[in-house]
């Protein structure tokens, strides 16, 4: 259950945004933002004013909605009802309504636009997602936790690893593993057609496949219809293996790549992965609260240029990607985005993921993820699985 | 690999619906629409003009669209070419364009239009699930096999439910059996808000509990952040077990519900069963290409009626859902949707869940789902499992 200080903490924030805005309220439709505003997942509507308590429109269901919302709920079982309840119980009317334009689709843009025909309608969704980067000492709470059921479940990882097993049995064993550590199945993306499963787990070569997502790294996966992650491919020896894998627990994505290797690993990946390492260490010694994204990014830009991998940071030629990390929490691609361009200064309480990565077309996938809390004075792991590679004995 | 032959015949009748309603082209946008009419999910847009071969603008990974797709790929690393593109290659400017306006977002739909600024933008999405409810023979190749699929893998389930164990300990080595027969693991819901992970797992009266989802069942789930599915409750011996699983193979989606008891049924869970089967055997006596979905739906509520379940038909009481089955697909929520009004005929080709359930607070759950192709004369059953309740023996 959310804490109600958290709820009125963030439905503050919202309305501190609405009243620099000249927006009169925000209607919260999509699922993880009307957990975040309201404790509640049910279907339902969070209308929040720009001044006051916020009104939950709930079709169902009520009891769990009344169970974890302390807001004022209003059943109803059509949402064509909300301008009436509005008008009825006094609020001002919106001339200016919010919506989160990032991810509710038009043929619901349209019928808001129906029910408040007179109301410009405006994109919220910059504004929850600045607030969502810095979380509270309880989601911090939680999402220390997650790590540490991440590293538990990963203790047994290199146990399952064998030659002669498909990346998918192996991964079907992991994501079992997870399970039982009460990982809740389902990573939640906020991208528009991004989705992932569990993890990419790739290995060999076969590995470098790029694919539509916007990670650094897709893999085979099972065939045109499901494009990344583990496919049919059996394990060899000699194999480097690559699991980028994402902890779901109580709700919050940690996300966290390790190196396995089957016997020796190949000397160009070897080298790549201890420049990951240095990157990596650079960043964390760099970060401090009032610094830009932008400058972590050029600073992992710096070190792979210098290495001679610049060619391979973040995927390969055409297809490399322009970030090196980003944030989590409730959605696994969260802002900050640790990329170019990205010029808002980072803050204590944000959790960020950076994943200095390198793609040798021929040889594999090299490179190191973690997750990090920024403290005031630099950074706190989350992910504390060891970040070394995991060498798997032959017999 | 989707079949070309396929992908010609889905973009004529894509064409078909242009020309019918005075629309110059199509824009895909949606992952899954996508594959459907390119053969490919990769970062693309597919531009259909009313006349002529479709074009696909594509980002990454040109390597695997080029595999996947047999229509004309234009590299592009920025969308906002695409008009330059069909001015230059003599295609004839839209005037009107249609989009995914079930789906897409609205930031997404604001690009386009800027793209487009005299365009009339026009929601395609009608013409798209349309389209999609008749399967091809191969896609319904692929659809019973995955019915098998899940078949085999539920072979096992019976063993895997012990009393002493949570939902979710089991839970997770169902998934694991799925996932070892190749499930993809994710199954993707078209519904804005709606999403599932394998199945709804639900004992006791715990199951009972609705939720925001639109399904008839959802369960406890793992809390307010993820409130459908398993959860932690210990199976005890006399609990009646509910599985609604889905198996997605080769990105085809089945649904299949069974019943499985630890002990001695209660009788009235068992009557509704009963009420449950006679349900299904009326409407695949009955259904027959050409007659409306809604008067399936009729049927089904009129047996409920008669045998003194109406409040519990398809939930309990406020909380009930209107409708008795749905097209699966590469989505899970097609159509056609068995429910009042859906007054479009059902075609030989269909794939379609039937999901007679009723919802008894405090005893549990009882029903049954099959997924059924639908052909010249009546039905075909994909989930071929037997639909007999398991019980399973207490030592």
């Amino acid at each position: 259950m959310t804490l109600k200080e958290d709820l009125y903490r963030r439905i503050k924030g919202l309305q501190d945004k609405m009243l620099a805005n000249d927006c009169d309220a925000v209607m919260i439709v999509q699922n993880v933002d009307l957990y975040y505003f309201s404790g509640t997942m049910q279907n339902a509507r969070l209308y929040v004013p720009a001044e006051g308590e916020p009104l939950l429109f709930c079709r169902k269901s009520l009891t769990r909605a009344a169970n974890e919302c302390p807001w004022n709920i209003i059943p109803t079982n059509n949402y064509k009802y909300i301008p009436n309840h509005i008008k009825e119980m006094g609020y001002q009317w919106p001339k200016r309504l919010g919506l989160e334009f990032d991810v509710i689709p038009v043929a619901l843009y349209q019928s808001v636009q129906r029910l408040f025909p007179d109301s410009t309608l405006l994109d919220a969704s910059g504004w929850i997602g600045d607030l969502r980067t810095v979380k509270s000492p309880y989601e911090i709470a939680i999402i220390k936790a997650a790590g540490k059921k991440m590293a538990d479940a990963f203790g047994v990882v290199p146990e399952l690893i064998r030659p002669g097993l498909s990346e998918l049995a192996i991964a079907a064993s992991i994501e079992k593993e997870l399970r039982d550590h009460e990982h809740q199945g389902l990573s939640r993306m906020r991208g528009f057609n991004q989705e992932f499963f569990y993890g990419h787990f790739l290995s060999g070569s076969n590995g470098c496949m790029a694919s539509f997502n916007d990670g650094v790294t897709a893999g085979m996966g099972m065939g045109a219809f499901y494009p990344q992650g583990p496919g049919n491919r059996v394990i060899q020896v000699g194999d480097p293996v690559y699991l980028d894998y994402v902890g779901v627990f109580d709700g919050y994505n940690v996300d966290q790549t390790r190196l396995y290797v089957i016997g020796v690993l190949a000397h160009r990946l070897r080298y790549a992965f201890q420049v990951a390492l240095e990157i990596q260490e650079m960043l964390i010694n760099l970060v401090k609260p009032g610094m830009m994204a932008s400058e972590l990014y050029d600073t992992a830009l710096k070190i792979a240029d210098k290495a001679g991998l610049s060619h391979n940071f973040m995927g390969y030629g055409a297809e490399r990607v322009r970030f090196v990390g980003h944030g989590v929490g409730l959605e696994l691609d969260e802002r900050p985005v640790i990329a170019p361009g990205f010029n808002i200064p980072l803050e204590a309480g944000m959790v960020i993921a950076l994943e200095p990565k390198f793609v040798l077309p021929g040889l594999g996938i090299a490179g190191i993820e973690n997750t990090w809390l920024l403290t005031p004075n630099g950074v706190e792991k989350i992910t504390v699985l060891p970040d070394d590679i995991a060498t798997i004995p032959l017999a």
